[in-house]
This record gives C-alpha cells, sequence and structure tokens, in this order.
C-alpha cells in the first residue's frame, strides 16, 4: 500500500455544525424511526478501537489493515455464515498490471483500467475513487498472496475489459478469498461474531460517530430477534455491510422492473438495512437506481448457479449468443454488463414472457470456464454432437442458426467481428462438436449505488459536504465507483482496495 | 376532489419501532450532524396545526387544503421572494380531460396521460403515483379556478404527449398561479413568513414528527444567517422544498457530468438541504440521479430565459432543429425530454466544446409562442426571410439544409414524417419566410428523483417501509412520479394535485 494514503486526516468540523450544536437544545431520542444516539456519558456493553460491519471481502481487508496498526477489532455479521455475498461469487479479481498478464506478454496499465470501467460506467462514475482502486489492485493482489490466497495460472477476458486482466481463485470462488483472509486476522486477533445485526449508527453531539446498536443472536430474516446491545468504536466504524440486490422492496422503489420476477444472484442476507442506517447518520446517497442485472444467469437454476461461470468464461468470450426465433446474434457478447442485459431483458414474447436466448460453445472454448460440469450435471447446460442437434433441443431457428454459424466462423478466421465488434483473444471457431449450450437470462446481481466516500473511504455527510468524523464504508454500500455499469471482476477489485484503505483510516484515532 | 383521498389513516406504529424505542436510552443529540431531537416537554418558539416547507405550486396548494380544513397554517420560505422556482416556470399544465380539449375536439383520458408519463419516464415511474396524479389534474384544474387562475383559450401540444393537453396561464409564468394561490391563501389566514430557512425535522421517541428548527430573517446564500428558533407542527409537516437543480455539489455526485459546465433554468434557491433533512429523518430516497436537462434552453441567456417557450411552443412542434454541420434533423423535435436531450449533447467537436443545433420555425408556426418577440429583443431568436441567409447566419451546411427542408416540407404535406415519426398536429411547412430561428442547447431542469411517498403524501421510512407519522411530501422534493423523464407541463400537475392532498392530509390531525 502507498505511502501517501497510508494517513487520515483527522476531519475538522465545520464552523456552522458546531454553531449548531451548541445553539440546539438537547432531547431524549431514542429508537429506529427517531434516531439514536450516544453522548460520552452513556453505558457501553463493549468497546473496540475499530468495529466493522460485515465480513466479505472489505470488512475483512479492513480488518486485516486496522489491526496491523494495533487496533483492537470487532467484526459483525448479521447471517449465520460469515463471508455474505462474497464467499457465493465467483472469485474473479481484475488486477491492472499483474505479474501473469507480464508473463503471458499483455500490457495492462491503471489507465486503461480506469478507461474500461468508465466506458462501462457511461460516464457516471466518481473517477477519484476509480484511479484509486485501479492503482490499489496490484497491491491488494499482493496483499491476498501475502495471506494465502491461490490465484489459477491463467488471466480471463470479462466482458467490457479491452484486455485479459482478470484473475481466479483456484476454487473458482470468492470463499478463496474471505476464508483465508478471515482466519488471518482470527490469528491476528480480530473478533469476528456472526448473527450480529446493525441496528444504529450512534453519534455525539458534534456528528461523530461513537459506536452502534447492534442485536445479538440475530436470527435473520426475523427483524425483531437478538439482545439489544452497545458497542463502542473509539477509533471509527468501517460500514462494509454489501448491497441490496435481494431486498425486493426497496430494489424496486429504485426502479419498479427489478420485481419478483426477476431472481437474485446474491444471498438472502443483501438488504438496505446498513445502508438506511447510514442516510440517517447523515451520509450522501448516490446513485441507488443504479442496479445490474448479471447478463449471464440462468432461468433453469436458483441463485448464482453454475451458469454464469460457464457463459461468462466459454459461451461468450469463445462461441455465440442467439435469439430462438431467428437464430441470430444480437449483441456482442463481450460488451459490458448493462449492454448485454438490456440486449437480453428485449426477448419477450407478444405477452411478455421471457424467450430465453441460448449461449453456446465448441468444446476447444471451454477450457476456462469451471463450471461446465456442474452446469451439465445439474441440466443447467447441455452437450450437442452438432449445431442441428443444438438447434431442434431448443427449438432454434434451423436456417437461421447455420447461417449465423457461418459468418460467425468466417468472422473469426478474418479475425474481425463485422456484426458485433466482438474482440477474438483466441481464434476459437463453431465448425467442430461437440457444443456445449446453455439458456440466458437475467438477475440482479450488483448495486451500483451506494453512499458517497472520499478517497479515503470516509462518508461525506450530504447537509455539509464534509465527512462524517470516525464513519468509513466500502465495497457494495458505497456508490459512484461503478457508475452505470460494474464490470466483471472490479467488485473484488473495489472491496479489497477500498476496504483496506478503510480500515487503515478507521484505525488512525486508535488510543 | 375525490372523497376517498379525504382521509388519512393515522399511520400505526409498527410493532418493532415501538419495541427499539422501549429499549433504548436516551441520550442528548443536537446539531445538523447528529440529529435535533424533540420531545413533548420541550419549549416551542411557535405552533401551528400544519407547517409546510416551500412556497411554490405544492406549498400554496397544501396551505389552501390545510386551512380550509380549519387548521392554523404555517408556510416558510428561505428566499427573501415568495413562489419558489414554480413562480419562474412557464405556467404549463397538463389537464387530461379539460373542457378546452372538450370543445376543441380532443379526446384525452386519464389512461392516456399516464401511458405518456410512463413511456417517458422509461417504466422507472411509481404507476400508483402517476394514477392518483393524472386522474387529480381535472379538480385541480377546477381548484385553481375557483382562486382566479386565467388559462389562454388554446390547448397546446408539448414534446411526449401523445395528444395537445397543456394548458397555459395567460401570463405564461408559473407566477399566475402561486400569486392568486398565495393571495387566497393569505386572505383565508394562512401566514407566510419569507427569510425562514428550515435546518432540521423534529422527531418525537415514536419517531412521529413534531415540528422543525428554522433559522428566521436568513439570508441566502449565507448558511449561518438567521436566528435559531423551533416552530410545532401539531397535526403535521408537508415538505414541498422543490428539487437541487442548482445545488451543482449535489448534483454532481449523482452524476459527474452535470458540473458547472451547464447552467441551470432554476432559481439559486433550488438546493438539497431540504433533502437531506428528509433522509435524516429517515425518508426513502427514491432514483436521485435521474436529472432532467431541459432540450430547449439556448446558449444565449442566462437562466430559463426566453428560448423554452420559443422552442417549445413554436419550432419543435412547427419547425426542425438541425446539426449545423449537416443541415440534417438529428432527432423528433417532439421526442420526450430526456431523448431530445441525449441527441443534443452529443453535438460536440473533436475537443468536446459544443456545436449547437439550430432550430427554425416559418411565421405562421409562432402563433402559440409568447416569448419570440423578447426572444428576438434580447437576440436570443433572429429573424431571416430565407433559409439561405439563416443558413449564412448559423453557419449551417447549405445544401444539406436546403435538401432537409424540402423533405420535411414533403412530410409534412403527406402527414407523415418518415424520418422521426413526429406528428404534426398543425399543417406547417417551411416553405414561406420570413423565418425565426435560435440556437439550442440544454440546461439543468428538474430533478425526477426524490423522497418517496405513498398516494396520500406521506413520506415512507426507508427502514421500515411505512409512513413517518405527521410527515408529508409533495413536487419536486418527491421521487418517483417521473420516472427517467418528466414530461413538459407535468411538474404543475404534480406538485398541485399531491399538494392538496399534503396539505388535506396534513391537516387532519389538528385539535
Amino acid at each position: 500500500m502507498k505511502k501517501d494514503r497510508s494517513r487520515t486526516n483527522a476531519p475538522a468540523l465545520s464552523r456552522r455544525s458546531l454553531l449548531i450544536a451548541a445553539a440546539g437544545s438537547a432531547a431524549a431520542s431514542i429508537g429506529v424511526l427517531s434516531g439514536f444516539a450516544a453522548g460520552p456519558g452513556d453505558r457501553w456493553d463493549e468497546e473496540y478501537d475499530v468495529v466493522i460491519v460485515g465480513s466479505g471481502f472489505a470488512g475483512t481487508s479492513a480488518a486485516i489493515e486496522a489491526r496491523k496498526r494495533g487496533a483492537s477489532v470487532l467484526v459483525i455479521e448479521k447471517m449465520a455464515v460469515f463471508g455474505g455475498n462474497s464467499a457465493i461469487n465467483g472469485g474473479a479479481f481484475a488486477v491492472a498490471g499483474s505479474p501473469l498478464q507480464a508473463r503471458q506478454g499483455i500490457k495492462d496499465s491503471v489507465e486503461q483500467m480506469v478507461e474500461d470501467m468508465l466506458k462501462a460506467g457511461r460516464g457516471l462514475n466518481h473517477v477519484e475513487l476509480l484511479r484509486v482502486i485501479a492503482e490499489g489492485t496490484r497491491w491488494a493482489y499482493e496483499f491476498t498472496l501475502e495471506y494465502g490466497v491461490q490465484y489459477k495460472d491463467v488471466v480471463l477476458q470479462f466482458g467490457g475489459h479491452s484486455i485479459p486482466r482478470t484473475l481466479q481463485t483456484t476454487n473458482n470462488s470468492g470463499g478463496g478469498i474471505t476464508v483465508p483472509l478471515g482466519k488471518a486476522a482470527r490469528n491476528m486477533g480480530v473478533i469476528f461474531r456472526n448473527r450480529t445485526k446493525l441496528e444504529q449508527i450512534l453519534q455525539d453531539s458534534s456528528g461523530a460517530v461513537t459506536g452502534i446498536v447492534v442485536r445479538e443472536g440475530h436470527r435473520f430474516p426475523d427483524e425483531d430477534s437478538g439482545r439489544l446491545r452497545r458497542i463502542r468504536a473509539r477509533s471509527g466504524l468501517v460500514m462494509a455491510c454489501g448491497g441490496f440486490s435481494s431486498d425486493v422492496r426497496f430494489r424496486t422503489r429504485q426502479d419498479p422492473g427489478m420485481d419478483n420476477s426477476l431472481q437474485s444472484t446474491n444471498h438472502a442476507g443483501a438488504t438496505s438495512e446498513g445502508l438506511a442506517a447510514l442516510l440517517r447518520a447523515g451520509a450522501t446517497p448516490v446513485q441507488l437506481d443504479q442496479i445490474q442485472l448479471g447478463p449471464w444467469a440462468s432461468p433453469d437454476e436458483k441463485g448464482f448457479g453454475m451458469s454464469p461461470q460457464f457463459l461468462q468464461q466459454a459461451a461468450f468470450p469463445y462461441g455465440i449468443m442467439v435469439d430462438i426465433r431467428t437464430g441470430k446474434r444480437f449483441v456482442n457478447e463481450m460488451a459490458d454488463r448493462k449492454t448485454r442485459s438490456d440486449a437480453i431483458l428485449k426477448h419477450k414474447d407478444e405477452a411478455g414472457n421471457p424467450v430465453y436466448p441460448v449461449a453456446f460453445v465448441a468444446e476447444e472454448g471451454t477450457g476456462e470456464s469451471p463450471s461446465l460440469g456442474n452446469a451439465l450435471k445439474y441440466g443447467v447446460a447441455h452437450k450437442f454432437d452438432t449445431i442441428e442437434a443444438l438447434a431442434q433441443f431448443y427449438g432454434i431457428n434451423r436456417e437461421g442458426l447455420l447461417a449465423q454459424v457461418d459468418r460467425y466462423n468466417a468472422f473469426v478466421k478474418a479475425g474481425e467481428d463485422r456484426e458485433f465488434g466482438k474482440t477474438f483473444f483466441k481464434k476459437i471457431t463453431l465448425e467442430k462438436g461437440p457444443f456445449y449450450a446453455g439458456r440466458a437470462w437475467v438477475k440482479v446481481h450488483h448495486c451500483m449505488g451506494g453512499v458517497q466516500i472520499n478517497t479515503k473511504a470516509q462518508v461525506i455527510h450530504m447537509a455539509t459536504g464534509e465527512p462524517i468524523p470516525r464513519l468509513f464504508a466500502s465495497g457494495e454500500v458505497t456508490g459512484g465507483v461503478h457508475g452505470a455499469s460494474r464490470l466483471g471482476s472490479c467488485a473484488i477489485a473495489d472491496c479489497l482496495v477500498m476496504g483496506r484503505i478503510a480500515g487503515e483510516n478507521a484505525a488512525a484515532r486508535k488510543a
């Protein structure tokens, strides 16, 4: 980690906020509806230098950095299982300028990664955060190696990235990162407590965060379950509580189309109450209606499943996706996620029911997909000896498909996709079977929006535009990094880099 | 106003919030950063049944409805002048099924207005609010007549509306509504207080709103100016404090492209502190990054100016807009605002500087534009005898323009725009001069996003999904009505209808 990010400027209170604090009169105020404030005179059930809400990529990274600086650290997790959504993601991590890229002769740079993310984000990105994150990926990668994370010896090409820059854990899961980081943190003395849900952020009369109220022994999703306890955060509170993709009530207020008819890839605990607590504490909401649909999900399984790693790492880069009614492609299969999801969602019949597109690839293109075996086993993907058999099984327009395959093969051989401009990093045609195919649809996957932070991971107050003292956030609960569309494998980048910065800065005021 | 909207259900507190309120411990908490709560035991400087923040369309409508029900009512306005942004808007009001439409043989319906607004809103709209608003326009129109508002005897066709349904005040200004409504409210006994800025919303331990803290004698934009005072709202608080189009800091966090390089049509007081106070009180943010650019603004004047009423009511419906480099049209001049603004914004040179399109119309098409005289006077529009002279003045590609004009004239005569599908409600060609032309660009105009309300104008708490007791909001500070793009003349519709509902329901608990 670079030296110039290693210090937290203690944010000064504005003249204005002090003036108001001095002028107002005090009154009792408790409860989730009304605010729940604690002054220095209140009793605490426990005290730590740093308290972290959430045990995913961002939370565990923050915990290690805070502990390394000598802080006492508590990580709370509302679910029974640690790791949050991070533990069930695909373990794909975009690193700008990794040693693996160098070894394979792939030229990359921080600037190029920023440019790719800005393009996908439609310019809504907070570019100062993007730069910090892209620059930090190289160091975050080294950080994970230090704690025993293992990556496969291949650099993957993910949609919307201009070059291959994605690494993947050997177990093809984010758990390949959260588990070793969590273990390391425990060994260093970080306390992890599950079934402990944040109820409220506490602030003193100056607005500085003093601690939190939690429900211990919480049994998700029973909101009233668990015993209320007050935990002091002497130096800093890090909110690393993730997105709200599974929160149907809140997500449909942001986008009415994201109702129960759409599944989510997320675990059930990806809800909005952490974000709500941040807003009550004065945080600035940013782009909350920018909610990502994953374009590589399958209607033939629940949750994240087997499809994303098959389509994203095989059928999309090295095969094609077609409309079954015409047999024709309809989008660059390697465009950013928003472009692809918007295109996929248009495939509906006159009654509005989905007409699932089908994506497929020749065997030669399946080498990088870790989930093909299970996808076949659970009927998410199927194997065919010929294009004709594939067309018949899925009811694809046969003539249209055969003509499309011929065109596509010619493009691959010529090295130029004259239909949709896909870059062919490997010359893999659809000439020789067997072929592997699956149906594609969208699922609610990632919340680009969240609370505003600065490059020190400080949460910015909406009314003052200044940092809220001792309040930090990182990962999916923050907004502005990814703009209108996050690129695949940039969530881990975001969470690890900003999580480390948050942990470091949250520990700065430790006693 | 329909009977079924005339009652406020007193929103019950959830079991959960009461449980939390009972379990927590109390503590002092003051100041804008930390929450500023008041219990029943605190002293108030003044007391009213209903307090209303903002004196525009929504605020004055709410004041009248509350006062009609016997409530004592205070309206506060932070600026020196009453009326807010409403007073400087164009006075155009979409009414579904007005007597003027009937007289002119125009068939309209609530359903058709809802459909038009949904299409422009890209389906992001909260459709239950849309229906209430479209249905309420007819009654809101009668309401304004009752208090002396005067409309011109013509029904206008505005972009994105499938038929002519827009009425306009005789003085071509929203002041034609806010002034008579404000006068009527005063006569009824409503107190109006200017230079009085909301500082904080106060809630009791159950979360119910009890009143507000204000700065009296405030001198905008000096945030620290004015004396702090506590005003009780016994029955209800109505937040009718408008949008944040002039708040460059906050709007650029939602969309970095909306920086100082873009002007706003709004007055300087259109800032976000009212929205911030609502979020601190637990309100649910909705679609805050949906910020509208007006596609009919001029780079040749500041603020709202003369251009919108010239382009929107003359050049766009009855003429064409062209790229000066080609002389060609590039968008349906009567599409919704987002479609047009997105298209206009693409006109930049290689260095990123605007290449302003030019819009023009023959004299025959200028009859409905109230601002042409002043637009000519201030150099925002210019008059030309021939297309050639117009092309020369603006540096438009001459051959391209002449060919475009010929094509357009043929479309008008055939009754079908085969280039962009514009509907020709009148057959006005570009054959006979003189012609009137102006340069077009975008300005930040309206915030579609805001806080979530229900059809009773109750503000919805983010954590519970239930109404926050005694807290109401209406108009531009609310979100979800207009989705991704508000149709022209639907702001007055929104503000008057939901303002009336808010005022009525806010008065329901008066002593």
